[in-house]
């Protein structure tokens, strides 16, 4: 069986996620390619070095264009700051190195699209870090959807909320620089809400929005936050993205959506949600409890029609048998776990990943529409 | 101890609501005015004659404007279609009658501005029946809003989804006819998590909105439905209200407001529910379940911060003390009883009621531009 | 349309809710025989004329013999501690009245029998007020038993928790003295615990139990507690009743059941809830959410099989159609108007109410059973 | 940093999940000693060679008297059926190994005796694997009563309650047969529950039990189940252990305890539960929901007085810090490897690992007590 060579760009919390991911994926997915974990980059020597040693990679290295360079390298994975997404994934295509990225594809419609035409023309295989579709409760809920068990849709919604950011004193990490990150709950987590709904309900048309910014000035970090953040000087800097921001969404399909993403909701953690609305059926589902899944059958019988909470941990739900018996529920690392191993099997099939860089521009396009009609302060349509 | 006279006019859901917390209030309430149901009034004679039979009303006319002239009536109680409110309040006040009206307060902004001012000029007290203010959890709610509990407001959603006419062959009632209903979802139930955010975090500044109708044509009932509502002929009728209405909003606490109605999201029977979020804590509610609140305090030790399901069934609680012991929930129409002992108490103390008709124009100028911002695709001014 | 004349024996908690009971039955249940709020019986007279005025009883009395002599009498309710009632519902059959008694029956098994033979050879109608078999979840659970939905039994367990006495300064009222309530945690809540096995799961065979009490020492309360009890002194008497009483049970089906009953259980307001477990399916309800019941069916597909929280608030439902539309719920009291309505059914349709005082003995003799377990340490027979 | 040398002998369930626990350890705890995966045992040696494949273990071997000598490993690691424990940790102790062994520690409470006393000659540090102890939840619910939280306790109910073995065709695996697991619910589960009650209640003095067995043949499996089962020949097979155990107890701390375990409750799927009750607060957790606790404080104000849902996944809470960021949650395996990390940590300071073979005596000592009780019908005390 072959061995696929993989280069990890970023080495804090999702480098610790991805790392986990080959070296977890043949223990418990054993029949796929075996994922080599050649080198891991960073900026920080000391840092990405321990992180080397802590995360089980054969080597580091501090200069990405040196490692997305090398001969031995299969497949670059970049999981750092959106910002040096577009640069990192188009030089990776350009080498012709399969890609992996992290989401957002990108800080801007025209970086996200761009990553997309270089990874075509290289001919590349690309996928995009949406693994929260890989749960085994939203993948279940996906093949509801797809044998018709929701028919027609009419409402949704999702909502993406948390609270680690609630404290003024909470200091200015790129993730709240506009030019680092792109944008702050929008992009973090929003877009995160934005896939399931694709995933699940199909193709924006249109949305109006608003975004928000509670906290407008926040401390400095002396040291740099994040892996590739600028090193900040002391005082108070600005936040230049949004703390909270929520958008109303007219589908494809003609469905309504409704859609809220924030990190001020004190007592939600992780708080990721969709809840689903058809002729047929509904589905309900809070990443805090992911290995669950509520379903509605509105063809049960009139007295008992109810929401069922169904533990999505059986031999019988998707990905589920590799890991252990009924009942035992697994945790949020695994999400990357499965993502990879469909990354190798699409790799060994020689088939596009799923999702990959067109789901990325799709998103992407989304995020676009609602930053514009934040703007506007009317209905934008996405532009695909 | 004095009493009350009163008339009911609509003797169908919202009277059979209405009538029993006329008789059940001094039961548990003992210190109140007693109300004596005198008289209750509907078009139709067979149906209003057993109605008031079964609800226990002394009387029963089809005159409703007898009704209302009537010299021995202290207060005239309106639980009739919205197309009819303006016009029995306005005689009411002009009767010199003290009100009770069900919510919408009426179908346009410009009837509800009327209403209001016939009251205030006639000087009689005015009670709009948002009843489910006065649930106990709700009560309760906004005490801890009151306390200081909740903070600086930051983010709020309201959703009350229903499903009870996604048939599409469920008939064209009147609550389903622009010209008796004056809308649909968004009137019916929108208003009341217009109701529950006023009451909790404020008056509203803008909004904008989508409103759907996912089955345009149902079939005509012959009998007509609703008292008031017109006898339809067989065959197809046009659905003339929005099946689905949600609408994005910006307070003027600056806070960001998500508001979801629905009459289409299969098995939420009756979820009415909110979250508020904010600087020092978080609520939620659910009418499915109204003994229950539950509260986030941020202020706790970190290590145990978390929501707390409050049963909101203690004496120390809001209008518990009057029912049962501890522990023992109440029902859906406790409200309206709650809502009648407090009108009563505003009758004795000569103070105004709440909430009143200055309640229902205010809502009413947020469902105004609701509707506005449905036609203008951008956001709209509330104006009061 | 036949009246039927009440006399009502106890005014407090108890005798609150039969009171509301009569009220209310033919307002939501019309076409029943009609109630006639007779005499109302206590033996405070200041108190037992307040509660006829607040509950709206025609007439008050002190002397229950005289009442239920009374030829005008039909019905005699029986809402006193438990040590009164044989005596009473004893009088009340000799006087050819027909009774509704509170459980447990009584508070020794041969005084329930000698009431079950008193009442049979009168031949007088008799109820026993379980009043949370009239739940529409409960009676909605009887008959998915009923239907096979569950198949055969294997495991039940019922528990009953409260924590209203956890204050050890609490004081010792008459539910904590075995003279007027025969036992504690075991006959107040674990009899209901009793009567929902026996409903849904059948007769008991065997027991062994445990009963503790926690704190044998509580102040006296210097005016009586309840409308019964013995005036106390003052300082501290003996608590002679459990706190809390548990016991495994061996059911005539072969099936095994685990009981709790405690009143130390904190935060457990009034958590009164069962599960059953068969070869088909699976039942949990508990009596904090009152007009839910969860259920499991073996027989749907294994990728979707889970417990459902079915809204027990359809018109589908028993005994909900008399009240409000699908979703709205109701509370406590109705329960007792459901019992009422039932025990009216059966007198008009001369038929035996249902449950009964066989029921009650039936209970009784399973409390008996727990009560000898706990003194011989060892498994002990039902007797029946 | 030295390494430490481990044998495991098992590669079926438990295999994986200790096996997992070896690997990834230091990827989360970097500063613990190095386990070094060096042999892995089992019967079957084409099994046991894929084992030693799929999950990184250097070696296999098939017998188990040869890898307990070797010199060169440090720690065996038990993961047989019970009915091997008692001689290999016996031979593992002679030979000077450190041990950790699966629960239940032996199929009799003597065997049991002899294995610590064995560990305790031989000076080798000792761990049983009652995972579930290192639930982050169930770490921080030790804490709250060490903090002394929950006051003093008076009620305490453990269920663990699954539906795996459900159809009567599931096959005799070794877990149904005696002579391999020693008894079935309540060896495999039951000793779960004990666990957590020894741990949060402290040590039990008394039980009364019934244990039933509902499927008493099943079809036998021609290939041996289990990789130390016996092959069985065709036809059915006698079920020789118990399928539904449940029992009260009395504990030292005079509280009151109930226990349920099953493996034929529907819907269950791995519903490890405890509720603790005391005087100042309560706790309540679940397997199937293991990243929440709920926590009930009576010193609350009484108005919002409830029980809080807690979510464990803080860094302030035990083990936590090493995984993910706030609200992102852990699954199954992640108990085995804080076991590990716990154990490893023990080596490395020289102290007794926790849980170790004391516990493993203790709770057989209740076992051993519950299976009297099954035969004597009565109460028996804990023989420790």
């Amino acid at each position: 069986m072959a061995e696929i060579n993989i280069a990890l760009i970023g080495y804090k919390f999702m480098g610790k996620g991805h790392s986990n991911a080959f070296r977890q994926v043949r223990r418990f997915f054993p029949r796929q390619l075996e994922p080599r974990m050649k080198v891991i980059c960073g900026r920080d020597s000391a840092g990405v070095e321990a992180a080397a040693r802590q995360f089980g990679w054969e080597e580091y290295d501090t200069d990405w264009r040196r490692v997305v360079e090398r001969r031995d390298i299969d497949v670059v994975d970049i999981a750092t700051p959106g910002n040096l997404h577009a640069e990192m994934a188009i030089a990776a295509a350009r080498a012709g190195k399969h890609i992996i990225c992290e989401k957002p594809l990108a800080n801007s419609l025209s970086d996200a699209k761009a990553m997309l035409a270089a990874a075509e023309k290289a001919g590349v295989r690309h996928m995009i870090m949406h693994n929260y579709r890989k749960i085994p409760a939203v993948a279940f809920a996906k093949k509801l959807v797809e044998d018709g068990k929701i028919g027609t849709p009419y409402h949704y919604h999702g909502a993406y909320l948390q609270d680690w950011i609630m404290d003024p004193n909470f200091p200015l990490v790129w993730r709240l620089e506009k030019k680092f990150a792109g944008s702050g709950a929008l992009g973090d987590i929003g877009a995160h809400a934005i896939d399931f709904a694709r995933l699940l309900n199909g193709e924006f048309d249109s949305v109006v929005s608003q975004m928000t910014t509670f906290i407008k000035e926040r401390p400095r970090v002396g040291t740099g936050a994040g892996s590739w953040g600028a090193k900040g000087s002391k005082g108070k800097g600005k936040v230049t993205v949004d703390d909270d921001s929520n958008f109303l969404a007219r589908f494809k399909n003609s469905s309504a959506g409704v859609f809220e993403s924030s990190r001020f909701c004190g007592g939600r953690r992780n708080y990721n949600t969709f809840q689903v609305y058809g002729s047929k059926g509904s589905l309900a589902f809070n990443l805090e409890r992911m290995n669950e899944l509520e379903f509605y059958d509105r063809t049960d019988k009139q007295a008992d029609q109810a929401f069922k909470t169904i533990m999505v941990t059986e031999s019988v739900h998707p990905y589920v048998g590799a890991w252990w018996p009924p009942g035992h529920i697994i945790g949020y690392e695994h999400t990357f776990v499965h993502a990879v191993a469909d990354f190798l099997t699409a790799l060994e099939k020689d088939t596009l990943p799923s999702p990959n860089f067109k789901d990325g521009v799709a998103n992407q396009a989304v995020l676009d529409a609602v930053e514009r009609s934040a703007q506007s302060r009317k209905w934008e349509k996405v532009k695909t």
